[in-house]
């Protein structure tokens, strides 16, 4: 087929805030009031105040890199390399809103397919400098931030695959598709949108991260109940790497030994670039409903969940917030239909056909109901899917008016669930102190066990990252002590590297560095990050 | 927990034939009326006519051993290394009949739990001895059969984990259960049985296959589309390598990097032994159902399994026999109720509470119904699943009195089907000439492709072995060249090495290449299987 391109790109987030600055919202009265803890609108840097380091390649680099893509996809500017500069979890923001462009890349540079990455490698090798991959620049766990020094290399290229994005393949009768990974959420739907299908993959990041970061960092939608982790919706990825070009998925599933696709998800651009994956796709839904159920307790509400994962019986969304979360969430009561904000709420989603989404509802709606569940009806699911995507701009307004405001997950078995959820509570409100909120809600879940996603607000005092910074470590360890995963969505990063050994033993990471050496002898990939 | 131990074993299987001798079955008139070229009884060395090469092993050696897991657990007796020689291919069975046995263990060793395994590794590494984990004996691809000089190694131990068979741990909260790897099919059915829980994992094999080969072949079962593949039910594993211990699974999914289960998965033995498997398991059905439907043509109905698999609406079982395999399976027409032999059968069975079973049939029924289905009753699908661990027996009567029987299988996308079963056939078919009947079945179904398993059956001739390896490279050579996997979960052992460099790459190899090095820097591991 013809590539298809999109239309429409997703526009650039600014350096120090999420998402489209047109679409930011205000800070919700109801909020302001509940948070209890807003102070006076900081000062943030205006994004030009503050300088750049001088990039680190010289004229002649730079030129040899204009010679391999052509001169106008090679870019020194400040303005774009300060875009470039980390990702968007908060200690990113507050680190752009101070002013600490320290991690800048030395170039940006904007390779046109496989081909153009695979030369940029082999040149990054030859030069000893680093390499970072940049889809949609939604990182939350460092995995931006390469250290080109732990690999005695001499400056950073930002690889950004803005310009691949495109739809190379589509097989409806198999429901696959072949995409470039720099392809965003939204402009992915929109191409497979245009031949009835869809991938359904939708985090929080959905409007800004991109196919490439999906796969690269294990990526989990708000859908995962009904279509899966983005993980199991790969078939195949073709990789560059210094050592040459990998393809893997050659069939749906096979014995063909060790499955290396499950090395490349989540090498997080460590092991190489992923040029193109092939996805699974889906006939676009006919009906979706979305609505809520209340619960007395998270407990309860939680081994409902338990019991449809188990029964084989998950729509295609399914939710649920803790009572503090459901407390915050609900503080308007006209979005819930008049039972106040006791209790938990769960959010359930059915997309399909009508056939489809009839049976399940019946059966899930019978299970939930025969477990002590009370329906809510519509509202509190619209409410939902309309603000799918909305917190990352409140915690835009959060931070400007002082409070500190951050997320963290984890994920293990459900017999461990509650002593998981207890242990990083304990941690984060101990460390933040008795004026933080500590939010948690379940958004992610599968026979043998569930995620637990943490929404953190606090007075930020005058250095919100020293203290934010403690109180992660604190969720991180007890995250280790509880011997659940580091992550369940948010990938490893920098952020996360210290606590991977206690996960995969010495032994894994051994593994990792040797499959490292096989792939990426010289160290270029990602320096610094997933790697302990 | 109490460590739990099955009370009935699983008898051992002689060198020769599949199976236990007292479930022998005869050679149905019916069938020795098909194949048309039933010659006479051929002789078979009796096991105990032929001697073994001596043990390769010192007295001093095999004192060593008898140090470390006690006199009684390590056997160099001629009637067990016997019985631990190769796996039950008919290749391997054909070599055995004749009294080939070159490949013999030079002694067999009984590790009673992990750290005796880990015990003898470190031996083995010390001593410079190959070891070839053995749990069931069924490998069909020369999974057992290690080349020591290959690794510049001295000799062979065969480790029998049959000691190691219980369940030693349940969490049914969590709906997992941790088992030893020599559990067996049955054994650990029986022992979750108990429970009321069940694994679900039904593999040609199941009645002698063992937990621990599951999980290194990554075999899968006759509900696969019900219960999934036996590597999605892997939730943790625990190896046992010469580089230390490894433990992985400490979630049900996660994103801290790369998965390094799948790299244990499918390993065959070369980079660990796997020492534990904890895998997920559910409540045994209420029901069971399976049933029989009739299509015009074998791409119809592969069809009919395409819209069920893409709709997210999968029976427990789902087969599809093309034509010539639905022609000999119906020749007994009282078993199918009247409509002959014509078209090809699918078998789909549901398992469950009633109300699923019903909810699922319904919903299937009326989807097959409007492709084009007809429904021919419960008694095929009764007379399937009453046979449906038959057919290695039936291959010892055919071997018996000359014919060459052979399975193999492959896996491929949907739109890549035809095209594959085309190819396999006619490099079959052209081989082995007219005389040669191949049949050929769907019985794996996902969303994106399916498996394709052939059964051979020709005229031995006066060497079967020389038969059948030209037309084995011939169907190995059609799979690659339709771009398919070698294996959908047969395993790679020595007999498809030579073909995975085609479908992982050069790349893929090295990584191969250096996990090994990475977990078995002195090569004792299984050498010469899986790793090109």
């Amino acid at each position: 087929m013809t590539i298809e391109r999109p239309t429409a790109l997703q526009p650039e987030m600014p350096a120090t805030r999420w998402g489209d600055p047109d679409h930011a919202i205000g800070l919700p009265d109801g909020v302001r009031d509940l948070v209890g803890m807003v102070f006076e609108l900081r000062h943030t840097p205006a994004a030009t105040e503050v300088a750049l380091p001088a990039t680190r390649l010289t004229d002649g680099q730079i030129a040899a890199l204009q010679g391999l893509l052509g001169a106008e996809h090679v870019v020194t500017e400040d303005a774009l390399r300060r875009l470039r500069t980390r990702g968007k979890s908060t200690p990113d923001l507050l680190r752009q809103r101070t002013g600490d462009l320290g991690d800048a890349p030395d170039v940006v540079v904007r390779p046109g397919g496989h081909d153009d990455v695979a030369a940029v490698l082999a040149w990054a090798v030859e030069q000893r400098v680093a390499v970072v991959p940049f889809g949609g620049g939604t990182a939350v766990t460092g995995g931006l931030v390469a250290d080109p020094a732990s690999a005695g290399l001499t400056g950073v290229i930002s690889l950004d695959l803005g310009r691949m994005r495109g739809l190379l393949a589509l097989d409806p009768v198999s429901s696959t598709a072949t995409l470039e990974p720099g392809l965003r959420g939204p402009e992915a739907e929109a191409l497979l949108g245009e031949h009835g299908l869809m991938l359904g993959h939708l985090p929080q990041s959905f409007e800004y991260a991109s196919i490439g970061g999906f796969a690269a960092t294990r990526s989990s939608g708000q859908s995962s109940a009904g279509y899966g982790r983005f993980d199991s919706m790969v078939v195949a990825l073709r990789v560059a790497t210094p050592a040459g070009e990998v393809r893997l998925g050659a069939s749906p599933a096979n014995a063909s030994g060790p499955d290396l696709r499950e090395l490349f998800l989540g090498s997080e651009g460590a092991f190489g670039v992923i040029t193109e994956v092939t996805v699974r796709v889906r006939p676009l839904p006919e009906v979706k409903e979305y609505e809520g159920w209340r619960w007395p307790s998270f407990a309860e509400g939680a081994d409902a969940m338990r019991v449809l994962a188990q029964g084989d019986l998950l729509p295609t969304v399914l939710r649920l917030s803790d009572e503090n979360e459901t407390a915050i969430n609900l503080a308007d009561p006209e979005s819930i239909g008049g039972e106040g904000s006791a209790g938990c709420l769960m959010i359930v989603g059915y997309e399909g056909t009508p056939s489809a989404v009839a049976a399940k509802k019946a059966a899930v709606t019978t299970t939930l109901t025969g477990l002590g569940g009370r329906p809510q009806g519509s509202a509190p699911g619209e409410a939902w899917a309309e603000g799918r995507f909305n917190a990352p701009y409140l915690r835009d307004n959060l931070l400007d008016v002082g409070v500190l405001v951050e997320t963290l997950e984890t994920v293990t078995f459900w017999g461990n669930r509650q002593n998981l959820y207890d242990r990083v509570r304990t941690a984060l409100t101990e460390t933040l102190g008795e004026g933080a909120m500590v939010l948690c809600h379940v958004s992610h879940v599968y026979a043998t066990g569930c995620s637990l996603y943490f929404t953190v607000a606090a007075p930020g005092g005058e250095d919100p990252l020293a203290t934010w910074l403690p109180a992660k470590a604190a969720a991180c360890e007890a995250i280790v002590a509880a011997g659940a995963s580091i992550t369940h969505h948010h990938a490893v990063g920098t952020d996360h590297k210290p606590y991977l050994g206690a996960e995969i033993g010495e032994v894994g990471v051994e593994v990792l560095r040797a499959v490292k050496r096989a792939v990426d002898p010289v160290g270029i990939l990602n320096p610094g990050v997933l790697i302990p």
